[in-house]
């Protein structure tokens, strides 16, 4: 990887390397399948909402055609021949491709913060002994929500259920060891749930260690994939994480509020063990219209859903899907290294002097195996006024209070171009700001 | 109303009647805000899914075109003026006039099945004598499955938890008294959990005087309107109904698995006592965006939304909401009590023979004050043929098996010439069955 930064024929900080590198992209043609908003640089959209997926316009056109057509028997007899009753069914092998998982595995339901709440109320069997969740001190708000008022819902303080880990003083990131150290030490930990991608920091967990290490003490492991779905690889079967739980709107391009996504592990596919949250919808399709009484669940992730899914969500994502389908995430993840790697190095190349003077600091990992595509870029003072400039000259970023920038440029639809007019403009506008 | 269908000039089982009635109505011209499938005569959609309203298709393409245009943006500078940062402001309103309730009281979120869950969380609060959640028998197989399961996750074995309510022998529909007997004399109820309209019966349950008997009794009385809203006057605000969950894809016609509507009565707009499972999206608004650890929630029902709402979800149900509003419930509800009395006239005259001798039965109450639009009709005998029969000639109306076929005109849409039509349908089709 860093190789190809290396040895181009052009200097790092000219528009023809970055043009050469875009020349040599295979995957750049995949920018056509998406609608690219006019005169302005993309670079931080999908930390947020990525961008439509033309598939996804069309196929959202063709389910309003068919409902048209054929009304109510849209569920048995559709235009497009993609039935309602089954419609979620089309999502689960590409969705089970981009985690690592088997069909059975995952499904598509609800939304990211509901869906926490149900993998709690099957996961979260506080005893005695054991009766803490562990998650991170800068989690993400809504992931503080759940798990705060969850366990109020089961009659536990979150001054006593309610564990957080922060990274060392002075530091931004979490060290796995310390992660580890505090779930071996804390013998009332009966969840941990991360994220898989943070946030803020754009930190990218060491999935497999931190599972690894919550079930050897005995925890059950879960994620917030919200930021690391469609962005970094994920194993989730072969890490044997016992649940994941994510979003679809930003690195999967569903639109905003979008169908979530759910990964429960094989091993429980037949446990009936532990309560869930039921509805018909997760009930065995092959008696789902019988109306018995009894709940007889769907093996796997499927036996949570609870509602009939919604057409419009549930065919944006697979307009979104059938795109990382034919791009391969394997490919994405390998010109996502390149494209942060460059951003990374044009950043401290042209940025030299700020970054010497502290002016900006860089929050994520420089190691790529230990972040996505996200950078973030810590700006101490004035911030909002970076920020609200490079909005002015149409560059689209991510702005989190008090002091970060988001930048995620996203190998599916960015160039490298791109990243070069981004960290340009960045500079003029820090010579306005901080002049 | 049965004036009007007693006093024309036509005979009632002429064609001449049924042109009459569509010629005096005032409603007629709102068919033209949906797009009716050809070559077919409509009758039972929206007891599964209603059909598309012209303007849900048109919202839906606008936030396409925005998402497209806009990208990231689109949360706060929206082509059309609906940042889809508050885009579920837009539906509170229009929900609230539906259900005859306050803005506060109301919003738009997940779907039915999960929300229910959600209020059963905040109002099932079990104690040693209070620990049981009344539905009936025949409820919708998804309300049994929640209830069934969500007793279980409290450690409730649903045998003990879990108390029915079935019809006396003989009879098909509930009486009020035998529903407020059984609140009355079972001290350990603490929920009271029925459906507004039955989905199988199309019976209309006496809310109000339900709810008041529960309160009297000490138990909380909360509603599962899927069939009722959009379908029947509902005062939810001053029956004191404590809360209420429906979907939007039957009578609201917002497509299917659109987005479900939340009530919660105004009595506990601040109330902070009781659990809730939160998320972002019920912090106030005020600072949801600051990404505060502790929850601040929205006064009401917003405060218990989770999630980022779905655009298409929600502007769906917008564009359905705008049709509701320019009809007016009122008028509708007048409509519909006309509409489907016709049709109850129209059966027993034309079938007059087939009822007597016990072939077909109407399930439902006779009573339009105990009943929406829809009619139950029941075939004791080869149900399924008479439904193909119907279905192949383009009548489309909903078989719930063993034995009923569901008819639900709706005064959006349906003609009278629609029922005319259906009815002299299956006539002719009930002469080859039963031939
Ligand atoms: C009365 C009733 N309750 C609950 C449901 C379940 O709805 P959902 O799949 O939206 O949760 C339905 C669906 O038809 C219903 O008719
Ligand atoms: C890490 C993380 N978790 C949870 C959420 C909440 O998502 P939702 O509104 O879909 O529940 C977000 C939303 O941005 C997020 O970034």
């Amino acid at each position: 990887m860093t190789n190809v930064l290396e040895k181009s024929e052009f200097p790092l900080s000219s528009i023809e390397f970055a043009e050469n590198l875009d020349t040599q992209d295979k995957l750049s043609k995949f920018r056509q399948e998406f609608v690219i908003p006019l005169r302005r640089y993309v670079s931080g959209e999908n930390a947020v909402t990525g961008l439509m997926p033309k598939r996804s316009r069309e196929l959202i056109n063709e389910e309003l055609t068919t409902w048209g057509q054929k009304g109510v028997e849209g569920h048995w007899n559709h235009t497009y021949n993609r039935p309602w009753a089954t419609i979620d069914e089309l999502v689960k092998e590409p969705l089970a491709n981009l985690v690592g998982a088997k069909p059975v595995e995952v499904t598509a339901m609800n939304t990211l913060t509901s869906n926490l709440h149900s993998m709690l109320v099957t996961f979260f069997r506080p005893t005695e002994t054991r009766f803490k969740i562990l998650i991170e001190k800068k989690a993400f708000p809504s992931d503080h929500y759940c798990v705060s008022s969850h366990l109020e819902s089961r009659g536990i303080d979150p001054k006593i259920g309610l564990l957080t880990i922060a990274p060392r003083e002075g530091e931004h990131t979490l060290r796995t060891e310390d992660i580890i150290d505090l779930i071996n030490k804390d013998k009332e930990i009966a969840v941990v749930m991360l994220s898989g991608v943070q946030y803020y920091t754009g930190q990218l967990f060491e999935i497999e260690k931190i599972t690894k290490a919550g079930h050897d003490a005995g925890c059950i492991v879960g994620w917030d994939l919200a930021h690391a779905v469609g962005n970094v690889r994920l194993f989730l079967h072969d890490w044997q994480v016992d649940f994941a739980c994510w979003c679809s709107y930003k690195y999967l391009n569903s639109g905003a509020g979008g169908i979530a996504g759910l990964f429960i592990h094989e091993k429980y596919k037949n446990d009936q063990s532990r309560p869930r949250l039921a509805g018909w919808w997760g009930n065995d399709k092959e008696n789902r219209f019988e109306m018995q009484p009894e709940f007889r669940p769907s093996e796997g992730a499927s036996g949570y859903q609870l509602s009939n899914p919604s057409i419009f969500t549930t065919i944006s994502l697979l307009g979104s899907l059938q795109v990382f389908e034919a791009a391969g995430i394997d490919n994405l993840r390998q010109k996502s290294i390149l494209l942060t790697g460059y951003l990374e190095k044009l950043l401290v190349t042209e940025l030299k002097q700020e970054f010497e003077t502290d002016m900006i600091r860089i929050l994520t990992p420089s190691d790529p195996q230990q972040r996505g595509c996200q950078l973030s870029l810590e700006f101490p003072e004035n911030m909002m006024q970076v920020f609200s400039q490079l909005q002015a000259r149409g560059v689209i970023v991510d702005e989190r209070k008090p002091t970060v920038i988001r930048v995620s440029p996203t190998p599916l639809y960015n160039t490298f171009k791109d990243v070069y007019n981004f960290v340009m403009q960045l500079k003029q506008v820090m010579n306005i700001v901080y002049k």
